[in-house]
Order: structure tokens, then C-alpha cells, then sequence
């Protein structure tokens, strides 16, 4: 059975040497010192190793089950989902007037990287909360926040977002969900939803739809659309439950993954609904915490990617198969150690040198929200909603990459369940294609992101390179890192230069590279990351850590990302730049 | 559900236009004609279509099952089997002295990739009889050959190859299973052998296991191994079935995919074992037909990316959702087809050009192995033994990427098991692993084939690609494709130069660059391809050919590829001038 070890020690080097996030000026932020986040981190660890690990494989194997219109969860999940209710983890950064911590968004991207890693399918229960809590709390009356968010806090309710019908995902414009003024304020919800996640189980005494809809008269499209709240079971004014509402779950999803999340067809046969927020806005309502929503499925991608590169290199280690070619490592052995052959560690290096970078850059993605939203600083949201395609559609292809490489570690064994390295893979394939497809996530990227403002975050984020190279340019041992980070930076430069000039005259030009530039912008990221660390390993070196191992291993590992990964930017923009001719040449008939 | 229509128009094309088979000079080439290839690949496509295909994912959900020591396969596969038998599809290029029908092995892998596109997992069944087959032919006696051939070829009897335990794989040398001499010339052996494909099923009345195993006493390691046939039923004099033989299958493993071929355990207990082949050459003579069984699994990659891409395509040209954003392609309804967006065209151009000139690579590449074979050509085996890693390991690995590709393209009904396309992964996955898992294919590109006799073959492929080039460099229209052919092979050049140089003095360095170099080597083949199509189809238009659109499209299709796939040369060859030093840097437990 696969394991998992939290990595706390690298977050922490992340959160405090890195982001030295108690000098960062954010509301919150100076609470967290190193005792305190140590202490939340290796809480958090612990019950990702202990409860929901374990729970992974079960999770899988058995998946859901809907009987007589109930959906029962794998055995043990109700169990793990009472203790982290306890813990008090599913809502660690809500308000405390509701029942949560009120610690930051950074704090919850960490501690849900454990738990997304020791299980992806059970943690999408309390995320899915989270999402429409966070929703009604931007949107909801004050009656309504008083009536739901204190259960969604612990999760005594657990929420959903139903988004998707079976003609239409992204675009949502085509949806026929109706929703038919009562005429006492309340709506009559018909139709039908598909893929919702956590749609129905028996872990919590009742489940909040958050639902799109259609009131008939309404504006055409998508500017007639309007979001609902509507429980499962209709809650009384006292607050106490009363009868079923008319939703239930018509069937389940058979799929390639998170067999331990039920994927429900949600049938809504009109269903007692509420408007949560304007009549037909809708679409903005559902979308305002899309950020973190999106961040937290890219941490998805980084999560399994880290679980499974552990489990790799763990074999690596372990499994005793051919010699190394330099001479015999392990002579007394039959064999040594697969991690002596060089393709083994260009793959796990590979990994190594993804995870890290890509954590980095979710943990400081997760500070530009916090900035945005408790400093209310504008241009951080600016950069955030910027970079927010990048982390999620890029740290999603990527982490699946990854999850592959790690299964090709195992050989034979990494395509048997046996080993649960399989599950990793099938589990991240999810995030490459919900809460937007990544196509999506790269049209949104250079279709509206990249000139937003009139191109200034973008502009933001090349100076943000620009001056971290300049202040550390004269530092010992730094040039190796930022020459190939300014090459690259300078490569994603002129891929915006050319979508500029050559988008305006045809936006297929620009669209037909949309997912390179995603591509390219996501390695320029994890560079500028792998600069930030090195030059703090640099730091840490010079002031003779106590750990100079970590920090050699940090620079090294930046050496490999630089050399082996980072070039892969100058193929990226000779794509681009070869336009959108080549990829829109086909007729439809013709391919 | 899915479905599958054989590429035969393409494969003609390739077959006649581009390689012009009739005109090679290869025995048993001249009547191969148009009209007999179109005669075979229409009768082999009709049974992948209506019989194979609809079974594909009915064998996905049912899975094989070990009830009572016997292993059942899915519904309808007995049934499909008997059909594929009585089509005498089997062994097409098996001798006829032994019921084969002796066609070149050219064909075998045109037909081949359509049974295994519509349904890989029942193909593995007579793929493994073949392999087998093919090794009793190459160092059976004239007896042994008698005994099995006739009834391997009509896969009344089938086939298993048996190579890993538990606790070797690659490193065969490690291996445990016994062999001892009984005296009467036949062996006992005695062992578990894991990750045996078609093992064991109900579909043949016996299955001839050819199995590797250590005579005590012998040479240590790899040197001592030797190879026999363990009839899972005794085969009587007479050439009727005796008693059962010591052999079972233990259990059936759980995998990420083909599910309805039987992977078992296989446990030996003091089995009757007949010497195939010298004693202490079993790895040899198990490898005797190692190029045709690699090239056979690089076909798998292909087929599933085909059929993959198939549906994928069909699928973005029938789904509404969003609109071009150069003006509606659909006005007249709700939204425009998916493929009218730039990312989707990207996506499913990527497909197209790679499955096309992968599988003209496969189809020249067998015309290799017949030259060599039936030629006895030692300059057509020594490029097709170079480029066998290529094949294997470059086409699964791309052809994997390729399925999750056409799976992105149907969003969240990509990750439903509905709509089959999590299959296709699924089973895709395997053939990056199986039959040399593909680090194991880059070494041997890298540390065998590339410096074999002086480096002749690779020459010998460099020079094919000059003198090509140089043939058609005054052509009208050509340039365009071969200035990128040009630059991709001056990056491969160079790659092989650095090894050259750098691996000498640490072979790490060459071997750090191993993976890297198996794929430049695949985009300069299928670069080769498209710039030989592109001759081909240039040619065509120019002698005013009638079908005017498909030319034109292999021209397009040709410039997408130039433009947005073969850049990545560059990358490839600035990560292995990088070195070694980056990948094995950091100490084992550093990491």
C-alpha cells in the first residue's frame, strides 16, 4: 500500500525562508510565526498520514453506492470525516462569527495540499463546502449566513455547486434549468445537473445545492442565469430540519478516478430554491471566489504529483534491479538500487523539481489572495486573476505528468492497482478538466487576462521578474539561476509581444498558442521559484545554516530545472510564433 | 460507445503512394498490389469494427475472472475469437508448411493495428501466440515445430511468454525458477512468474507457455537462464492432449487497464519442461524476435491513439458549446461545433499528425524487418535494431499522450467511463511499460544500438535523411518541409556527437540524455515521414491526382507538424548537452 509523509518541513521553508510571510504586511499574517504554522502543519500531517492515507485505496476500490435513493460512501469515510470535523480542518480559514479560525488562505492551501495528497476524493466533500460557503458568505443575505454557514463551517452540512447539464459545460449560456417564481420570494427549481460533485452521501445531515438556473422571462443566454440555494432537506425557521426538498441523486458516475467522491446526476423536480444574490447575475456570483477555487484544483494537480513522487522514490531506493554503470553500488547485493540508473533519476528529478517549484508557487499565489482580499489591494488581485489559469491549467498537466512518470518508475507494478500508483494518475486526470477545462484555463489566460488593465499585471509580473534578477544580480552564486530565468522570461516577453501585434490582426493567431503560452508562462513561474530558493539557500548557506544538506539539495535541485526543464520555453515560443495558419488550416470535413 | 473505423485509405496511401511496396524488392512484395492489401485491410476492418469493437468495452467492465483454478474471459469474447480464427487472422505472415499464409510481416502490422485499435486486450491473445509461434519457429526442433506450430497458428493452442518474478523484471538475471534435468531430456520447472499476459482464459483448448528458468549448476545470472516450452496440457505423441501439466494460475491481477486480457500469476510446480533452443541461451533465444514483438506494442501506442483520436474528433465536431470567435460557424443553432476553437483544432492536429506519420513509421519500419528477414539483409536489420527503441519507446510513450489528449477534448465526458475514452488511456498505458519499459528502450537506443558496428546504423539513417532531402531539394513546394526535417536532424546529429565526446569520459552523461534522445530520434523520424509524404502527395497534385482534398490535407497536416511539433528538437538537444552532472547530483538519500 502506497504511503504518504507530509512535507512539512518543505512548506515550512517555503512559508518562512522564502515568503518570510510574518514580515508580509497581511492582515493575520504576523500570527503566523514558525511555532505556529509547525504546529497547525504537523497536525495536519498527522491525520493526513493516519486517517485519510489509509482511507485512499478503500476509497477506490469500493467506491460509492446509491441504493434506494441513498448514497453511501466507502467504509470508513464517515469515520475519517467525523475526525476531521473535530479537528475543526474544513474551514480553518471562514470567519470566526461562523464558527471557523479565520487563519488565511494560505493556511488552508497548505494543509489541503496534505490532505488532497493522502486522499483527493474524500477531501472533495469539505472543498466543495467550502467553495458554496465562501459563495454564500459573498453573496448570501444575512439570514441566509445565519442559517447555513455556521453547519457548513464544521460541515454538519456539507455543500455542493451545480454548475454543468448534459448539453452544456462551459458554456453555460445553453442551460435549461428552470426556476419559477412562487410569488413568496422562494423559486421552483426543474431540471437536471450533471457531474456534481459530492452531490449526496451519508456523511452529513444535509447537503446545500448551490444551483444555476434559468426564471423563464429572463434574458437570453448567459446574463440569464441566477444562482440558487437549495438544501436537500429544507431547514425551519428555528434552524431545526424539516421535510426533503424535492432534489435527489438520479444516478452515478462510473469513473476513471475519485471513485470515493460521488459524482451524482442531480435531479431537481422543483426543488424550494432561494436566490443567493441578484437575479440574473448569476454566472458573476458562482464565480467570485473562482481564484481560490482554481488555485486550490491546481494544488490538486501539485498534490498528487508530490504523493506519488514519494511513493516512486521510496521504490527507487528499495526495489534492487540491474547496476550501476559506473561500478556496483550495492555489491554486497544482488543487484542495486533502481535510483543508481540515470533515466530513473532524470525522472524523479523531474519530479522533485516540479513539486517543489510548483508549492512555492502555489503558497505564494495563495499570499497575492490573501493581499487582494484582507489588504484589499488591488493590484495583487490583479496579479492573482492573472496567474490563476497558469496555476491551475499548467500545475494540472504537469502534476499528471508527473503521476505518469512516477508509475513508470514501478514498471510492471505501477500498472497494477496492487501498488496504488494507478490511483494517483486516474485521480489527477480529474483536475486537468474541472473547474474549467485547461483548454479553458488558457483561453481565459490570453483571451482575457493577458490584456486586462490594459495589459498592466502581466506588465506587474515581468518587472516582478525583472527586479528580483536586478536586486540579486551581484550575489555570489545567483547568475546561474537568474540567466536561464531571464531568458525565459524574456521568451514569455515575446510570445505576449507577438499575440499583441499578430492577435489583433486575427485572434486565431493568438488562440492557436493559447495552451503553449500557458505552458511557457507556468515554467516561467516555477523558475522565478526555483531563483527565490536558491537565492534563500544561497542566503541560508552564507549564514551557516544548521542544515546545509537541505539547502545544497534545494540548489541542486534548481541546477536541474534551469538546465533540464527550462529550455523547454524556446520551443514553446517558436510554436507560437508560427501562428495560427497551421492549426486552422483543415476544413471540419476534411480532418 | 465508441466506435472504430479502419484508417485503410490512409494505410493504401502509405502503402502504395509513399512506400510503394510492389516496387521494393522485397520477396513476396510483388503481390502485394493495390488491390489485394485493399482486399485484406477491408476484411480486417470490417471484424475490428463490428466484432472487436463492440467488445472492447464490454471486456473493460467485465474483466477476466479465476473461478476454480479456470479463468473465464468476458462475454463475447469466445465467441470473437472463434471468428478471428475462422478469418484465419491469427498468423497471416506465419509459413504456410505450418497453416500460416505466409504474408509478409508488412501486413501483420497493418492488420494488426486495427484489431488491436478496436480491442487491445483481445488482440494480446493471438499477439502473445504469434510471439510465441515465432520463437519455437526460429529455435524449436523440426519435432517441436511439428507438435505446436499448426496448432499456434490457428491459435487453437496459444501462446504466453514468461519472463518476471516478483522480484526481477528487467534485471532477469536475478531469476529463481528452476528447471532440473528429469533425465528422459525433459526438465521439471518449478517457480512463479508474475505479469503474464494471456495467461491463462478459456478460449483455446491449450496454451504453450514458453517460460525462462535456471538449470542448477549452470552459469550465474543471465548467463545460466535457459528457455522451455510448458504445455499447460500435455501434448501426446500422437499430437492428441494428455494429462494437465504442473502449471496454474495463481491469481489475476487488478490493472489500471486491458481488463479483458488475463494477467496472472503463473505458478510452476515441478512442470513438464521441454528445451527450446541451446541450454544457458534462453535470453537469446527469447529474444530472437524482440524487434517484430517492439515494434508490434509501438503499433499498440499508435492504435490507441487512433482510435482515440477517431472518436475525439467526432466528438468535437458534433458538440455545441461557444461560438468561433471569428463570427458563428452554426447560426443558425444554439452554438458552434467544438472544433471551430483554436485550442481544440491545436489539440486534435496534434493527434492527426502524429498518428499518421507514426504509422507510416511502423509500416516502413516492418518493411525493414522483411527486407531483413526475407532479403537477409544485414543493413535493413542493422537500422530497423536502431530504430526498434525509437518505435517502441517514442510511439507508447506519445501515443499515451495522445489518448489523454483526445480524452481532454469531451471535458468532464472524457473522464466518465460512459463515453469510453478513460479506456483508451487506460489501455494505452501498458505499452509504455511492457516488453522493455521505455527507460529501458532509451538505454538500449543510447547504450547499445547507436554505437553498434562503429555507429554504422546510425549513419546509415543520417544519410537516408541527406540523401532524401538532397533528391528532393529542387522540387517544387519542398523546402518547406525539408529545412525543418534538416534542422531536426542536425539536432540529432549533434545529440550523437555529445554522446560521443561526453559519454566517453562518463557515461552518465550519455545515459542522462538517453530518454531525451529517443524522442528527438522519434520527431526526426516522423519529420522523415511527413517530408515523405509531403513528396508523395506533392507528386499526386501535381499529376492532377482525383482526390485532390486528401493530398492537400497531408500537405497541411505535413506543415502543422513542421511548424508546431518538430521544434521541440532543440529542446531535446539543449537537455542533453546539459550533462549528466544536474541529474545525478544529489546523494540517494538527499532527496
Amino acid at each position: 500500500m502506497p504511503g504518504y509523509t507530509a512535507p512539512t518541513k518543505d512548506m515550512q521553508y517555503v512559508l518562512h525562508d522564502v515568503l518570510k510571510i510574518t514580515e508580509a504586511g497581511i492582515a493575520g499574517y504576523e500570527d503566523l510565526d514558525r511555532d505556529f504554522t509547525a504546529a497547525i502543519l504537523e497536525e495536519a500531517g498527522k491525520i493526513s498520514t493516519e486517517v485519510l492515507a489509509p482511507l485512499n485505496p478503500v476509497g477506490d476500490t469500493q467506491g460509492c453506492r446509491l441504493e434506494n435513493g441513498i448514497v453511501y460512501t466507502p467504509d470508513g469515510f464517515k469515520d475519517a470525516f467525523g475526525k476531521m470535523q473535530e479537528g475543526g480542518w474544513p474551514a480553518i480559514d471562514m470567519p470566526e462569527e461562523y464558527g471557523g479560525q479565520g487563519l488565511p488562505y494560505l493556511m488552508n492551501t497548505a494543509v489541503g495540499e496534505m490532505f488532497s495528497a493522502a486522499n483527493q476524493a474524500f477531501t472533495m466533500y469539505q472543498g466543495l463546502t467550502h467553495g458554496a460557503a465562501s459563495t454564500i458568505l459573498a453573496h448570501g443575505t444575512e439570514a441566509q449566513k445565519q442559517t447555513y454557514l455556521p453547519k457548513m463551517v464544521t460541515c454538519d452540512w456539507t455543500g455542493t455547486m451545480n454548475l454543468t447539464e448534459p448539453h452544456c459545460g462551459t458554456d453555460l449560456g445553453l442551460m435549461r434549468t428552470k426556476a419559477e417564481p412562487t410569488g413568496d420570494g422562494t423559486y421552483r427549481i426543474t431540471g437536471q445537473k450533471i457531474f456534481i460533485s459530492a452531490g449526496d452521501h451519508d456523511m452529513a445531515e444535509n447537503i446545500v445545492h448551490l444551483v444555476l438556473a434559468k426564471i423563464p422571462g429572463g434574458p437570453e443566454g448567459i446574463k440569464g442565469v441566477s444562482l440558487f440555494i437549495v438544501p436537500k432537506v429544507l431547514v425551519n425557521e428555528d434552524g431545526s430540519l424539516g421535510p426533503r426538498n424535492g432534489v435527489s441523486c438520479g444516478k452515478l458516475e462510473e469513473k476513471m478516478g475519485i471513485h470515493g467522491n460521488a459524482t451524482c446526476v442531480m435531479n431537481y423536480d422543483g426543488a424550494v430554491g432561494y436566490l443567493l444574490g441578484e437575479t440574473h447575475k448569476g454566472m458573476r456570483a458562482m464565480f467570485t471566489m473562482m481564484n481560490e477555487a482554481r488555485l486550490g484544483v491546481g494544488m490538486q494537480g501539485v498534490a498528487q504529483a508530490e504523493v506519488a513522487f514519494q511513493n516512486a522514490l521510496a521504490y527507487a531506493k528499495d526495489r534492487l534491479q540491474g547496476r550501476d554503470v559506473t561500478g556496483p553500488k550495492n555489491p554486497e547485493g544482488p543487484a542495486d538500487p533502481l535510483i543508481v540508473h540515470p533515466d530513473i533519476r532524470r525522472n524523479l528529478m523531474e519530479q522533485k523539481s516540479f513539486v517543489e517549484a510548483a508549492r512555492a508557487f502555489l503558497l505564494w499565489g495563495s499570499t497575492l489572495i490573501d493581499r487582494a482580499h484582507r489588504e484589499d489591494d488591488r493590484d495583487a488581485d490583479g496579479l492573482v486573476s492573472l496567474l490563476t489559469p497558469v496555476i491551475k491549467g499548467f500545475l494540472t498537466d504537469k502534476g499528471y505528468d508527473m503521476t505518469v512518470q512516477a508509475q513508470q518508475v514501478y514498471g510492471g507494478h505501477g500498472y497494477i492497482e496492487e501498488w496504488g500508483m494507478s490511483q494517483f494518475t486516474r485521480d489527477a486526470r480529474i483536475a486537468m478538466i474541472y473547474e474549467g477545462a485547461n483548454g479553458v484555463q488558457a483561453l481565459d489566460l490570453v483571451g482575457r487576462k493577458l490584456g486586462s488593465d490594459g495589459g498592466k499585471h502581466v506588465m506587474a509580473f515581468f518587472d516582478l521578474v525583472k527586479s528580483f534578477a536586478k536586486e540579486h544580480g551581484e550575489t555570489d552564486g545567483m547568475a546561474e539561476f537568474l540567466e536561464p530565468l531571464k531568458r525565459a522570461s524574456k521568451d514569455l516577453q515575446a510570445a505576449a509581444m507577438y499575440f499583441m501585434s499578430e492577435g489583433m490582426k486575427n485572434p486565431n493567431n493568438a488562440l492557436a498558442g493559447s495552451n503553449d503560452f500557458m505552458h511557457l508562462f507556468g515554467h516561467v513561474c516555477l523558475g522565478l521559484m526555483w531563483a527565490r530558493m536558491a537565492e534563500t539557500s544561497l542566503r541560508a548557506l552564507a549564514e551557516a545554516t544548521e542544515d546545509p544538506v537541505f539547502h545544497e539539495t534545494k540548489l541542486a535541485t534548481a541546477r536541474f530545472y534551469m538546465a533540464r526543464v527550462l529550455p523547454i520555453t524556446a520551443t514553446h515560443l517558436a510554436r507560437i510564433q508560427s501562428g495560427g495558419d497551421t492549426v486552422m488550416a483543415l476544413d471540419a470535413a476534411s480532418f
